[in-house]
């Protein structure tokens, strides 16, 4: 019995509708995609529910369903996953939000969320609030993450994760007052820290050099922080543990190398990957092939299709998967074909839609003994494949059946 | 409405994969089986999870699964289900063991884990056990199963089944002393029970004339017993009491027809069924069908198939196939017409691999009002059946339902 090594191939928002502006196809149908088409063809094809039927999963809740974490039980607010995904070691008890700079007027309402979006002095105004911000009892950590964002963790005794966020996630409204959502003496505690930390980064930015500099040049002032999605960290089971392999992740998004190191798994910034679509994917599809001689297990994340579903941008999205695909030709064509190859998605983002669904994704499950069903990959000759429809948590059992590395249960 | 009977026919270990050795086919795809082929034609197919994707079961815990009990409850180890077999009838609060006889030698290093494999002598050697193993306060009772195998119960207050193996389960290694694997003194006094009754083994055993005779032909001895599986049985619902269903199995394999005895079934043993390559395919057809005119549901087990897996041979599983699909000719074309008649697996074992795998078993279901597909009945031509993916605790109601034995929920 061959032990094979698994290959975990997802892009994300993968998934799509027929559409109108690609004349009724989707944008895997649309594509050109060489690569998948002939690794299709001799795989068995499916669909894949990230979560359920019907649930729209974020990428954080898909990836730890597809992972085989319950995110019923396991999600805690996505606040640690951009932590992690920062390069914060989290610890348990520590509160982790995600933060914007905005730009607001004198009577804290909001004018820009993002302060203009590609913030290039953000590490910069990061690194002075990490120094300038004193809470009593209270560690405030930030970590830039890309443009306007960062992840921020408070750290003491006494808090609670049970809190409002401050960003009302809309222009022209004030700055929310973060309140507490339950009666706990450290939920209050806690809404008052964030108020606090609010409050002084209006005054520490307001009065920033680099402030007075875009004010300058007519750009917004990235004059305060807004902060959402406070959550904890729930204590999870390492993927060695729990499928006796060792995992390695390739992502350029560092949400997702937080969940793969969340997890236990190793997960490095690769050069040249970026998540975005000028990711360079045969820097990618090296490090996956290099990881595979050390590891059982190896995940290559791909973002650049939902970011593409997000713009509403039907060609990009084509584009992107043609980008997937030229990655996918790499990895397929440089190991040794005894692998358990899995290609599918976290989730869809239908590009008429511009979000995330719960459209089902299709799914390719590659093995040298799988039934080849001689099929072209999209979501419409996934219907009718021999993997039926999977939920995101029978994904990882049914991979491991395929590898052969089977847990026998029963006699 | 006519309430119809039920025949289950369960292949063990029916499903495959698509083998190079047979020229990309399945076994159940390269064989010759003309009723199959008859029957499969008017029948509605799909494909059975016998517990659920990505979980690959025992024998054991298939059976409780597909006869509607969750192994998540009712599977206590394999140890009651080898004793059931044997013909011992359990009690509550009894631990079971599965045993062996073993070749050790002076330093308890097994030496041969099947003291030859066919010991002819088994059965008395297990009756001399069962007259001279002496514990204090505990019932020692041995029952021969096939050859070298035999179960053991301790019956007595105060015993645990948490408790592990003095079976190492390689040549090479000692014999183990058993562990307790909770903190309760129960564990503690069975692990105790288990390592006396083991060295007494050895002591009564290796003094034994067989043991001088078979030393003299050159024969490995049978001078220790080893076990392991300890378990025991769980407070399970009767079949009868579940599905309103007289019940009757026909099986050539102990422990399947401890299983059918433990949820109420009759399960008498059927001259010349042996649960080998060279069982009665027609004894076994004659005693189901004999059985239907008393029994409102008749399950027929046939065990070849799973060896032929395990023994990774393709031919011989073939072979199998077509002694099953003789049996099902003759039971088919001995019944009225009006059953409903369903043929599956209880689980996969792949002779590629050798072992029992994850991977769905195809599934037939034939009544005379059922949608007929028209098809051949194999692991592909099931992908796109009327019957769809069902999880083995599922089969029940389908078959109670294309029975028109209907319990309404709700009104």
């Amino acid at each position: 019995m061959i032990q094979r090594k698994i290959i975990l191939i997802l892009a994300d928002g993968l998934g799509d509708r027929p559409s109108r502006t690609l004349g009724g196809q989707t944008p895997l149908q649309a594509a050109s995609t060489p690569n998948l088409d002939a690794l299709s063809r001799s795989s068995s094809l499916g669909l894949l529910y990230p979560v359920a039927p019907g649930v729209t999963p974020g990428s954080d809740t898909a990836h730890l369903s597809i992972f085989g974490y319950d995110p019923y039980t396991y999600y805690k607010g996505r606040g640690p996953f951009e932590a992690l995904g920062a390069g914060i070691d989290l610890l348990p008890g520590d509160v982790a939000f995600r933060g914007n700079f905005a730009t607001v007027d004198e009577r804290m309402v909001v004018v820009d969320r993002r302060a203009g979006r590609s913030l290039k002095e953000a590490r910069e105004l990061v690194e002075y609030l990490n120094d300038n911000l004193r809470v009593d009892g209270v560690r405030v950590l930030l970590k830039h993450g890309s443009e306007h964002r960062f992840a921020l963790v408070l750290r003491g005794k006494g808090l609670s994760p049970d809190v409002t966020d401050t960003d009302p996630h809309a222009v022209g409204l004030s700055v929310n007052l973060s309140q507490p959502k339950s009666h706990s003496e450290e939920a209050a505690r806690t809404a008052a820290v964030v108020n606090e930390v609010t409050k002084q980064s209006y005054a520490l930015l307001e009065r920033h050099p680099v402030n007075a500099e875009r004010h300058g040049r007519g750009e917004p002032k990235a004059n305060i922080i807004l902060l959402r999605g406070a959550g904890s960290l729930a204590e999870i089971p390492s993927f060695s543990s729990k499928y006796g392999l060792k995992g390695f992740g390739v992502s350029g998004t560092a949400m997702i190398r937080g969940f793969c190191r969340l997890i236990g798994m190793e997960a490095p910034i690769v050069e040249g990957a970026t998540g975005d679509s000028n990711t360079d994917v045969a820097a990618k599809a090296r490090e996956a092939i290099k990881a595979l001689e050390t590891h059982d297990f190896v995940y290559v994340h791909f973002k650049a299709t939902d970011a593409a579903g997000h713009d509403r941008n039907h060609e990009l999205k084509v584009r992107m998967i043609e980008k997937l695909d030229a990655m996918v030709g790499m990895i397929v064509n440089n190991v040794s074909g005894e692998e358990v190859i899995c290609v599918s998605g976290d989730h869809s983002t239908p590009a008429d839609l511009g979000e995330h669904s719960a459209d089902p994704v299709p799914l390719l499950i590659h093995a040298p003994d799988c039934f080849a069903e001689g099929l072209r990959f999209n979501e419409q000759t996934c219907v009718h494949g021999v993997m039926g429809r999977l939920r995101g948590q029978e994904l990882m059992p049914v991979l491991l059946n395929q590898a052969n590395r089977i847990k026998k249960f029963g006699e």
